[in-house]
């Protein structure tokens, strides 16, 4: 039996279907919302409407973006000749962190044979449509076994159209201790070192 | 500059007011919304304005509910002899899932003179006006000093009413071992040892 007003447990059972909030987290969240004031509640809920109607994928480059194509293929400004390769939208609000101003291109995943996942459920075909004019192809995806397929399997079909392929280095994080370094890192940091000019 | 388009930049501006949700987490949460299916997103949407419209404060116990009288003080199975005075609402889910079966009040928070908060601003007149009848009230305040003195506030007003005031039992967690217990707790639970029948 639950003794709670049935409005507040739909919202509980609303956050508690989020990633990483359990149920006593949804819990504290729901009774936020009573403490709240009622603009910033009704905010949210249009907000969460508003996203979910108006938010599409760009038919470029596959990021969210509420008019295709996105603000960055539409940037004149930025490099046409680069494209960076990534997983997901997210790792896009990263790289934009860095210096980084080319194009991108979001596959939607990594290969992954064991889960069933080919490159016919990746936005490949329109990676290699959008390819004309391209120099320079940076695969950024995670450094797990499906990214690092995912990466080779790119490598390999795009330098046979003439396209440099790069992937971002790896080695100690910046601030880094030694000590704190796993091997296969270390391992990497020292057969690609770099040499002190 | 954001990159993200302005409806979702909304939904992680109202993810992350709330409590103990950073930025980083509150980014996660808005592109779960994105992946989820619109039904969900909807439900969310209605019930997060429900209950801001639908929940109050029950009159006479001032526990939240969307009827007043609430379930509880509608209840008339329930002990009416017996009041539980809690901090907040959130407090009765909990006591609700032990055997205790009376009424309960909830204060509102709890005496704290350094931030300012008095007997005046806590639920405590309504406390004094529902006493007739009632034989023991148990006093069920976290066991912070504000918490302790408020109880013996309590207990002070009552008693003189000839109201029967007890709190609840400190000592042991059930499960605990005794070298993970601070010393508070220790000596409290030597000094209110129980016999053994």
């Amino acid at each position: 039996m639950s003794i709670l007003p049935p409005s507040l447990q739909m919202v509980i059972d609303g956050f508690s279907r989020f990633p990483g909030i359990g149920p006593k987290t949804a819990q504290r969240l729901a009774f936020h919302v009573l403490k709240t004031n009622d603009g910033s509640v009704q905010n949210l809920a249009n907000a969460l409407l508003m996203a979910k109607e108006n938010i599409k994928n760009c038919l470029v480059c596959h990021n969210i973006t509420e008019e295709s194509p996105c603000g960055i293929c539409r940037d004149e400004r930025r490099d046409k000749q680069t494209v960076c390769v990534v997983e997901n939208p997210a790792d896009i609000i990263l790289l934009e962190k860095t210096q980084y101003r080319g194009q991108y291109h979001v596959l939607g995943g990594v290969l992954s044979p064991l889960d069933g996942i080919g490159p016919g459920d990746l936005n490949i075909d329109s990676l290699l449509e959008r390819c004309s004019g391209v120099t320079e192809i940076i695969v950024a995806t995670n450094t797990s076994i499906e990214g690092d397929t995912t990466a080779l399997y790119l490598s390999e079909i795009l330098q046979d159209k003439g396209i440099k392929v790069s992937r971002l280095a790896r080695g100690l994080p910046v601030g880094g201790h030694l000590e704190y370094v796993d091997e296969a890192t270390l391992l990497r940091s020292i057969n690609e070192r770099v040499e002190i000019r």
